[in-house]
């Protein structure tokens, strides 16, 4: 079974894992924007630790209903603007298309779902150190690693397709709990996301600081409590902080994704990664009170720069 | 009885409320550190909201150990100077001086009185924005009411006559319940402090933006939660926060004083603005997770920057 695979989102992480599948020989169409002109031109550059790689015969549009009907199709736009796809998946979209959304936060399949009620939804979480810092150019600084899993998707076999793909094109795909894989992404994020804006800073120096360190533990210890209340089939143990500090401590000097959004002057991600776990906990019962002052920070640092 | 009065630290604090009081005839002598040679020259300069004075015959000094003995001292210093007191206050003090520390936190007078045992404390706190930024010219923007509460005085009729030098001098100065005088303070000092340093703003925009509002509501009430629980007489009602906001939107765009701090690159109060009242809220059992979290972004900012 061939897989035809869109990409909504062709930037550091659309662009990568699209990128990676195409350079293995996989069917991808790639939705771009504002480098649109300059990669149908040049084609797309993936400067990787892994190796770098050209890909110049590719299939690139300028919007979706150009794009063929796709059965598997990649989100990588940033939550911000995840308003748009009401109107640009229909054409992508035939009745057993699985929508993966490779994006940050939670809350993001749910709210996908009541625009399409019968659609098949999965999530894809990113462990990746990756940019695109100019057109056509997308720079993978390392890991790569990639959990799927299912939100609303009957088809078990068509997710382990998907995977086999992946690991075919290079890329460290596995299968897992949707909650786990959500909220275990979410642990990195609000804790390094945030913190990066509010203090300026990247992680080595979260991570060296004794202070901050203390601090990112206590948020990702907040966030353990309440994905340990809902609905996760396995529960996360603590231990888990180490294991994401060691995992950070080894990679360089790096702005995570918000840093970089608000270095670059773009709207940032503060809903999905934290306003909405703080609703979540909330239903639950559940406070997170470092993690709603961080939302608070985010939020005033969003009023004074907008 | 006429008192002699010896000013530690004639800035922004120091120097107006000894300015205040030489002003009005009284026998005041100001300890001077880096205008000391401008002061001397040409006098103090007060440009206040109150109404602007000059003081030209002024008794200044360039170390204490020239100063007369005095029956009160106000400390202006920042508490980061403290460490100076052991060695500074011997020459002022003969068996019943009163040091008034006029300074921001908690702990002050306990780890003044361990190094001389036998001396008469009190705290002061000061309601006013005023500032010194040149030398010789103090700005008073606003307010200026004093608190002044015994720590170890055993003099209440001392304790009286400073009340009515002050306000024979034009100053707003109230006897208060010691611990009630600190922690209301400290409300206002945890709130607004830090966080116009970690959001690199001014008390307007921290209260207009509903978000940081809450923020600072919020630390406000574990200030006072631990207030309650703490030695205090009175206990501080809900309704101090409300006051403290309606107070301080009253006034014009203000940098507190560590905002100040921090933008002309002097250490920051943190220890006994933040870490103090941490410290002591965890003696009795009690959690401050939103100081305790300010109390480490700041550590973070104050180690990157210096």
């Amino acid at each position: 079974m061939t897989l035809k695979y869109g990409i909504i989102g062709s930037g550091a992480i659309g662009g990568y894992y699209g990128g990676k599948l195409a350079n293995a020989g996989k069917d991808v169409h790639f939705l771009l924007h504002s480098d649109y002109e300059y990669v149908k031109k040049n084609g797309l550059q993936i400067n990787s630790v892994d190796g770098n790689f050209h890909l110049s015969d590719i299939n690139v549009y300028h919007k979706t209903a150009d794009i063929p009907q796709c059965d598997v199709v990649l989100v990588g736009l940033k939550s911000t603007n995840n308003h748009l796809l009401k109107n640009m998946l229909p054409p992508l979209l035939h009745k057993k298309t699985l929508v993966i959304l490779i994006q940050n936060g939670l809350g993001l399949e749910e709210d996908l779902q009541k625009e399409f009620p019968d659609l098949h939804i999965a999530a894809g979480l990113a462990f990746i150190y990756s940019s695109k810092l100019k057109d056509g150019h997308i720079t993978h600084q390392g890991l790569g690693n990639i959990n799927i899993g299912s939100y609303s998707c009957p088809n078990s076999s068509l997710l382990e397709t998907i995977v086999t793909d992946f690991q075919e094109s290079g890329i460290d795909a596995t299968l897992s709990d949707y909650q786990e894989a959500r909220w275990k992404k979410l642990i990195w994020n609000i804790a390094f996301n945030g913190v990066s804006v509010v203090l300026n800073t990247t992680t080595d120096k979260l991570l060296h600081n004794p202070y901050s360190l203390q601090m990112l533990r206590k948020m990702m210890l907040e966030v353990i409590q309440v994905a340990n209340h809902s609905e996760i089939e396995n529960k996360i143990e603590e231990s888990y902080i180490d294991s994401m500090i060691e995992l950070t401590k080894k990679m360089p000097a790096y702005s995570p994704s918000m840093k970089l959004d608000f270095d670059f002057h773009r709207p940032l991600e503060t809903y999905y990664i934290y306003s909405r776990p703080v609703i979540e906990a909330q239903k639950i019962g559940l406070d997170m009170p470092l993690v709603s002052m961080i939302e608070k920070q985010l939020k005033f640092i969003e009023c004074m720069y907008s």
